[in-house]
């Protein structure tokens, strides 16, 4: 297994581990472990995954010298911690987002990533594990819109589909906020986009619009971001109706110098079937680029990082520079009303 | 002709006064003449109205007793100097957008439209020439999105199709600006479909991304909106690539607490043909919203308004509050720098 990677994952407090469970799997990665200190969530996990070994404590399998990678999926408020733990012992860690709930999380993550040289990862999954985003990227990269003026981020969520959520979700210190939450994505997607370094955050708001039986929960948010060479915006909900066929209407919309691009990666309304919908503008026309052919290469480049400690898949500056924006545009935004 | 309304138009600055001219006779109204101090653009309007009386003097026009109102598209600087002394001479005024360019003509139109109970309308026509978006004010007057949380309004347009712009566009001054100009239209759908009576604005941005060869000029703006009730966005450019089949796809998204609108007014994007696409999503499930019978009753009430002394087709204390969000966001939008 020289060639590979060896992980375990911690925590089931999201359906997120499953997905990077899932990706690992995908890429060859092997996994030694799961733990979560609720046994209902370790029975889910065993149906999932009949073979998983779940009887390891968390201690075994952090001193465990035979795996690499921590897959971190633990309750928002305690991802730091055991993230930064892993670090301590020798261990890279790949969490869901949002990476972190408070600025002295991510500021002690920074300096034990630093001291030690392991990675800690955020997996924004709106770019990395989308077909039409990765494709967008690509079109960008290669000059079909020229320079991006702005990004414009949608991510639209279900509240409750088939799984409830736990009583830890609807408090605002343990969840983090709805903007240091969903739209982690997004702003990892502008500085991407628009090849920036870093953004002023412009403007931020959030608000409980529907879902008032939880105080404590912002159903509602959004942000403005600036660069020296872009602008962006984002708005995230839950507000997801019942009536759409998938989980949110999660979009992504590039205006360039010379193009426009509009990403619809989990439906086209009334349009056509299927997922990832990408849709060009430029001097020439309107055209539907398809993006069944388009890899998703964030686990193989992350594998490659574990072994060869290159910085490929989702650079370490960059990632802590998402969820340190995403952490201010929360701590700095206002609430709104949302009267009548 | 009891019933009906006399007009005279007066500047052919910009292709819209043929938009106002079009609906008003197209409600019945009659034109009794047209003045530009332009020969180029008289004799381009008569090119397209081969009967129009342009024999009289802007004052002979203005002076009319059987004149009930003058259209008005002179240059946007110059609008609001004709707006108010045309009621000053007794008659209501219908103008392009931006009705003004700085706040000192605003507070002049309010005090005279006080002293004279004449009308001051600016033609908020990406709401009352479109179609979808009427259609879009009845679903959410019923109720079929719930509350309305937010609206998103894009208005991307192209600067050079098939007609060249005059000097004066490219002059900050004389254009008045992005925002006061496009946005109006979009802060005009926020206050309506939100039923605010007024809004702060909480960010504004302007920036010249492409077309750096006018200075004065500025190709990209945006805003945000928020109000007791809801949020706004707006975003608004020149940057229409030349292979979109038309001048810009301009849409208006808007999120409720029970369901969500996307109104593509101009196109749909390798879709449908057509105009006026109405996307409805709610808790049971995604509709198109037909368009086709849906009337524009700005004309008419327009025209009954202009009979009866009521004010239902664009109620005058909003559209000055409309005109001075308006401007208040293009003199307080922050300049992007779109290095690069």
């Amino acid at each position: 297994m020289a060639d590979s990677l060896t992980f375990a994952a911690v925590g089931g407090a999201h359906p997120h581990a499953f997905n990077q469970i899932g990706i690992l799997l995908g890429a060859g990665a092997r996994c030694a472990g799961f733990y979560d200190d609720d046994p209902a969530v370790t029975a889910a996990v065993i149906t999932r995954y009949p073979g998983m070994d779940t009887a390891l404590s968390l201690d075994r399998l952090l001193d465990d010298p035979h795996i690499d990678l921590i897959v971190n999926t633990v309750r928002h408020d305690r991802r730091a911690a055991l993230g930064i733990e892993a670090m301590r012992r020798g261990k890279d860690t790949l969490c869901a987002k949002p990476g972190f709930t408070t600025l002295a999380q991510l500021d002690e993550a920074r300096r034990v990533q630093a001291q030690t040289g392991r990675r800690y990862w955020v997996y924004f999954s709106e770019r990395l594990a989308s077909r039409a985003t990765v494709k967008a990227l690509d079109l960008v990269r290669a000059g079909r819109i020229g320079r991006v003026v702005q990004t414009l981020g949608f991510g639209p969520h279900r509240l409750f589909g088939g799984n409830q959520r736990p009583d830890w979700w609807f408090d605002s210190a343990q969840h983090g906020g709805i903007l240091n939450d969903l739209a982690s994505h997004q702003i990892d997607q502008f500085l991407i986009f628009t090849g920036s370094q870093n953004a002023e955050i412009a403007s931020a708001q959030i608000g409980t619009a529907r879902f008032r039986e939880y105080p404590g929960f912002e159903d509602f948010g959004d942000l403005v971001l600036r660069s020296d060479s872009a602008a962006g915006y984002i708005r995230v909900d839950w507000l997801t109706p019942d009536g759409l066929p998938t989980w949110g209407d999660v979009r992504l919309m590039l205006i360039g110098t010379e193009g426009s691009i509009e990403a619809r990666k989990n439906i086209d309304l009334d349009g056509r079937a299927g997922t990832d919908h990408l849709l060009v503008v430029d001097q020439r026309g309107v055209e539907r680029v398809s993006c069944d052919d388009v890899e998703l290469p964030f686990a193989r480049q992350m594998i490659a990082d574990v072994r060869d400690r290159t910085d490929t898949a989702l650079p370490q500056a960059h990632c802590f520079t998402v969820c340190e924006l995403a952490l201010r545009a929360q701590a700095s935004a206002v609430r709104l009303s949302f009267a009548g």
